[in-house]
């Protein structure tokens, strides 16, 4: 089975990778781009039967940090 | 309106930073993962009526290298 994980940075927490790339669209003329933000997606391959609840726990262990990041599991 | 654009390594590109999550994983006992890529996802808040190829334009000229990096617009 596969699964997503999506990985942002919580609303509030300053994201200068995001604010740079939003600088530079600008820079290079595309006009009209208000805000990025930039997070990371993580896909995984895992065994049969693996329940959402061991994929939410390796996100707490090791894929977000849930101090600043918030995750979406999105199981394909 | 607001697009995510999901990018990742194309097939067959080596992904060490996958790698090592996979590596982690397992050895904080999670079993069953066959394999982990990183990708990552880029939120934009754009101006109302921004066409799908001006944003496809942002994809090619900055947001991936196309060279080994395929992307996907999502709008939502």
């Amino acid at each position: 089975m596969k699964a997503n994980i999506h990985v942002m940075l919580k609303d509030g927490v300053l994201d200068p990778q995001g604010e740079a790339v939003r600088h530079a669209l600008g820079a290079m003329g595309f006009d009209g781009v208000n805000g990025v933000r930039q997070g990371k997606v993580i896909a995984l391959d895992l065994a049969d039967g693996t329940s959402e609840d061991t994929i939410a726990r390796m996100c707490e262990a090791l894929l977000a940090n849930t101090v600043i990041e918030s995750y979406r599991i999105e199981i394909l």
